[in-house]
């Protein structure tokens, strides 16, 4: 308990833990004119289809403004929660499904109803930062696991999981690292999970955004009574509309719907109605794809431009089958916080991967995200990041 | 902690106070066909202003589509903090708002930064039952002070509040009891308040809805850094947009912006830029005194009906002078929770007061709402209502 200044304002024990974030430092610093940015997170607003959601607007204004602009139902608008529940690859009942304001919110909701301070979660290390900024509000023991592409350290899951509320993961194309875990990795994450008793939180923003072939199937799809699965409308839409929801188990529903009420009554019905109607037209049929198209393009540049910038340097990266980021690791003695200034200085800007580390972090790796700048400009960011680095490595060995 | 199915989840502490809303359960009773619902506590939707909405949304998508559509700072729309703070009667910096996904979201955020379990609050007897429903996850021990025009009572305020982390209040046509604090009320409260250090959260979404005069001006006026401000869009312009705001003293803004950031990232662009334009463009000042208009006009309706329909019966109520609720209190041995299904039966609904107290509650109150009926099904369901009340009346004196 702290004062937060001479009057007499009491601040909550929990506001202890929060501390602005990294990344929102770091984007400022990405935005200066000249400089090219893969530090976003942000989707290509080439992506978002104006023409396409201004004709629903319309049409939503025509057919149902009344209702799309009065108060309503807290656990979302009935038809998307339909359509929702029939676009996912396993058998969800729409009574499953709550639309929320963003995926962000799906993750508050969840940590208000399974978190209280001291109690134990798993997360992947590294693992998404806005989930740890939402979670460590709710004062957990935050522990992580190891992992990759063959899925988290099932040791490692079953020694710290056991006594843990739940795990918290993104098993494709996660956010850091891009990297997706495999079948057999899901497989097994599942299996360790069901044998000791531990719940799932599966957030799954990036899934649909693959490029050669579709992930593996959630792991929501394995286990649907012990998993809550988080989905996000930012990443195939426009994240300007705050569109997400969660499919939990109906042991979950009145808690979660109570507490979606508590937070901010309903998502805008307004909204809800925008996507109700394209999802009801198929337009995410050709759309979804026609992203995963312009991010593949984007991805290649990113890879084709690091085989022939990076070369001769110590630097490692992942190579991701969809989503929005590569994951990179600097040669030793090199951290990404020591690298950035002179990257900026470059015309460069990435994000440090330490951030995204509950703990252990690995100051030698960083995050970059493909999918705002062009192919050209890819490339030219690129040499800009391999002359930073160059010029550390020579500084060093002087 | 509790075992929500045969399967793994615990649940957080927090989950045991939560409860369904009664209210929700009633607007279920009160929706069948043929029964006039003073239930409500929606605004009328005659008031959305359809066309204005559609050309704001046009006029958006085709002036800044793509920032409308993408992530967005979580503060809120520059250009609408502005307008919000210079559309306040005090003198409020734009950085002291933050935009909040309706004034429901305003009332979480505040809850997570200042209370505690445990944590001694103060609200007004009866107060806005969402508010109970917000704070009650975060566990504070809630007490509560009597009142009426004059405002609190002071002497129970001061003594109850000298150890509070702060009292909510709501000074202007108060939901439910349509009551409005006079000049001396609020110079009281804020005295008494400044007195013994408390802090004030003042929830004001029904201040512009004035029928005959405007209420005196926001406690925040009177002491703005001693005081949270709540505002939103939801009675004035339509609910299903889901906007809102709070005005906070500077030294929060870090920890109200950060809760806010891990609560949903932000408010949707879109919405905000709508509104923002319709600000702009003076909007509302035709667009509000429209809607005080037509409520003026259906609270003449229920005042005069109930003048009418009540004679003889020992029943009294408020008269207020702007907002959407009238209070009424029913004669003795006569609850709300034993009138509801007499008066469903003759074709009325109604809300029941005492989910709306957080302790003391008085069982023979009762809250209606006159914006969403007609005056003649007002006058129709105010019969029906006098009917039910006779009916119990002589039943009771047989």
């Amino acid at each position: 308990v702290s004062q937060a200044d001479h009057f007499f304002w009491t601040l909550a024990e929990r506001t202890t833990g929060m501390s602005p974030s990294v990344i929102r430092e770091t984007l400022k610093l990405s935005q200066r004119e000249g400089i090219v940015s893969f530090a976003g997170g942000l989707p290509s607003p080439k992506t978002f289809p104006i023409d396409a959601l201004r004709e629903a607007c319309i049409a939503v204004f025509r057919e149902s403004g009344h209702a799309a602009l009065q108060y309503d139902a807290s656990e979302g608008f009935g038809p998307l929660r339909e359509l929702v529940a029939a676009a996912l690859p396993w058998r969800v009942q729409p009574e499953q499904v709550i639309i929320t304001s963003g995926s962000q919110q799906a993750l508050d909701l969840i940590a208000k109803v399974l978190l209280d301070p001291g109690a134990e979660i798993v997360v992947e290390r590294p693992t998404y930062l806005g989930a740890l900024q939402t979670f460590t509000l709710f004062q957990p023991a935050v522990l992580s696991v190891g992992g990759g592409v063959d899925g988290v350290d099932v040791d490692e899951l079953r020694q710290k999981g056991s006594g843990a509320r739940f795990i918290y993961a993104l098993p494709s194309f996660q956010n850091p690292t891009g990297r997706t875990m495999n079948e057999a990795g899901r497989t097994a994450l599942c299996n360790v999970a069901a044998d000791i008793g531990l719940p799932v939180i599966e957030d799954d923003p990036y899934g649909d955004l693959w490029f050669e072939t579709p992930p593996p199937s959630p792991l929501a799809a394995r286990n649907p009574d012990g998993c809550i699965y988080v989905g996000s409308f930012s990443k195939i839409l426009a994240p300007g509309l705050r569109l997400g929801f969660l499919v939990a188990p109906k042991a979950l529903q009145a808690k979660l719907l109570q507490a979606k009420q508590a937070a901010d009554l309903h998502t805008p019905g307004f909204n809800q109605r925008l996507v109700s109607r394209l999802m009801a037209d198929g337009f995410f049929s050709t759309h979804i794809p026609s992203i995963r198209s312009l991010y593949k393009v984007q991805r290649d540049a990113m890879l084709g431009a690091l085989e022939k910038e990076m070369q001769g340097l110590d630097v490692h990266w992942s190579r991701p089958g969809g989503g929005m980021f590569v994951w990179m690791r600097l040669p030793t003695n090199l951290t990404a916080e020591a690298l950035l200034p002179l990257a900026v200085s470059e015309g460069v800007a990435f994000v440090p991967g330490a951030p995204f580390y509950s703990e252990l972090a690995d100051h030698r790796t960083l995050r970059l995200s493909y999918v705002t700048p062009t192919p050209q400009e890819i490339a030219l960011g690129v040499t800009a990041l391999a002359r930073a680095i160059r010029a550390t490595v020579v500084t060093n060995s002087q």
